[in-house]
């Protein structure tokens, strides 16, 4: 099948792209280094071509994610990195066989993991980022409550989320290595063999977790394109050209098959102008024709994928695969 | 069942504020005069109900919307208001007996909708906003080509996309009455019983239209929720809180819930601070506590609902009924 065929929106990942993303991740982390977060790209068939890799320990951000790594007998080590107020579906889980690791960062959310039957926790630390997580001070002290709940501690994990995109390489080593004494002086309080942390924008300068939790890296977008990372851009949405003026074009291609919260998509030679809810407004260096298909390069991976079903595996313009995003909604 | 127990973050719509939206525009557009656009809510259930209030003429923007109408037994008058490059699906369902619309606005486009077998189409003419639509000067000539490839010419549309969002109703109206100007004479060479226009923010300016194509009244957000209109913002999705801290607090819902291109939702009495794939960071005037639910408003109706597979009816704190949001995809 050749992506002429192909329903446009319809979001394609080079099969050489994503190869080489993901040898050299492994080469740079093997094994339990990295635990690939899997809401980047939501999508078991891909979750499983890592763990041919030898990664057999899984970060999720949603309990759907979860079951879906389950149900897909990937569930060998899974972290919820995130908090929740029902556990009662990863209780479940657990009980069925499934190794069940969740964040938990105040009393209220440890009395959740302990309520549900969710055996090991790990003790989710504020590292900089306004976001989830207990202050470094408060760690030793919610592990002491979770150990009394019955709970497994198996170590601490932070995100330094605020440190990840950014483009300065010298800057982001600074700020990683303050998120990471942070993190180093809550583990001292909490025990535990493990320090999880890091995102892709980090994976080669965080010397201080024990597992990397990166996820974008293997399909990538234009964001983390800035960093010089070496990592290539093997993820786009294939769009058709719908209408053809004398100074802008239209592809059928638009807010509801791409994440925005980056800002607007690139096409290669062309100048973006805007998207509305399914056209992308662009003016191509060459004239197009309508009937032409532009690739269109998403700035952020992770909200463009959970737009779409599939995600169609490609050789240029021959279709390989066509892969389920199955681990979508909630 | 009350809120309580949905899965977070879940679509809610409160049925009162859905019920005065579609009566406020009943009133002011009757039957005919409203042609309501379901790619705001893309929800067979809720189209039903404006069926109900005598709107048997549907706008879609997919292929997909227009399938989806007419398998809910809602494809007596069905306009797709998009130029596509493939029609042979649209043909099929005109010869399963769906009245079906294709914009047009090219000779590749209107050899489309004729290869196809479409029966009917409307001129898209461009009216200002840089997007699909021929030249105001073209659309006679291309009604010729129509004609004489067997199709039917029902008139004229043209979107002012660039009008409906502007603040200021002077500069509105003023805006307006150039686009449709523009509109009128490509008309006046056109011929034909239809001239398509309008969106929400025009519904009550554009009466040189004889039908509005406006989606957004029914559910609202908060970019529309700055125009003045009589319509309330019937549309919320319901979050929990996860993790409290001294200066901020965090709901689970974030990039994959939320159409952002319009910026940051909004949530009562707080200060939003950013979105991350699945949290929002917001300062809450008041102290929240971890479980409590917050109703976060989005900024912009459409693509939001695309992420979500369901939307939920309520009442306050009671669920109603959960419609699918079945019109999702292409």
């Amino acid at each position: 099948m050749r992506i002429d065929a192909l329903t446009t929106p319809a979001l394609l990942v080079e099969a050489s792209g994503l190869e080489a993303n993901l040898r050299t991740m492994s080469d740079a982390l093997p094994e339990r280094r990295l635990r690939p977060h899997v809401k980047a790209h939501k999508c078991t068939a891909l979750a499983r071509r890592q763990a041919a890799l030898g990664h057999h320990a899984f970060t999720c951000a949603t309990i759907a994610e979860m079951e879906g790594m389950a149900r897909a007998g990937l569930g060998e080590d899974l972290l919820l990195a995130n908090e929740v107020v029902d556990a009662s579906r990863l209780g479940a889980l657990a009980r069925e066989g499934t190794r069940v690791t969740l964040a938990v960062d105040s009393p209220a959310t440890v009395d959740v993991a302990a309520r549900a039957g969710v055996p090991e926790v790990l003790i989710d630390v504020n590292v900089g980022l306004p976001r989830c997580g207990c202050r470094p001070e408060d760690a030793g002290r919610l592990a002491d409550r979770a150990r009394a709940s019955g709970l497994t501690v198996r170590g601490v994990m932070g995100y330094e989320g605020h440190v990840v995109g950014l483009e300065d390489r010298a800057t982001r080593e600074q700020m990683l290595e303050e998120s990471m004494a942070l993190l180093g002086r809550a583990h001292d309080d909490v025990g535990g063999a493990v320090v999880s942390a890091g995102g892709t924008g980090t994976y080669d300068l965080n010397g201080w977790a024990t597992e990397i939790q990166a996820g974008s890296y293997a399909l990538m977008d234009t964001a983390y394109a800035k960093l010089g990372l070496p990592f290539v851009q093997a993820l786009s949405v294939l769009a058709t050209v719908v209408s053809v003026s004398e100074r802008w074009s239209v592809a059928d291609c638009g807010l509801k098959a791409l994440g925005m919260d980056h800002g607007n998509p690139t096409v290669a030679d062309s100048d973006v102008w805007f998207c509305s809810d399914e056209h992308l407004t662009f003016a191509p260096a060459h004239r197009v024709r309508v009937g032409d298909r532009v690739r269109v390069l998403p700035a952020h991976v992770d909200p463009t994928v959970a737009y779409h079903r599939y995600l169609y595996l490609v050789d240029g313009d021959d279709v390989l695969d066509r892969w389920d995003v199955d681990l979508r909604g909630w």
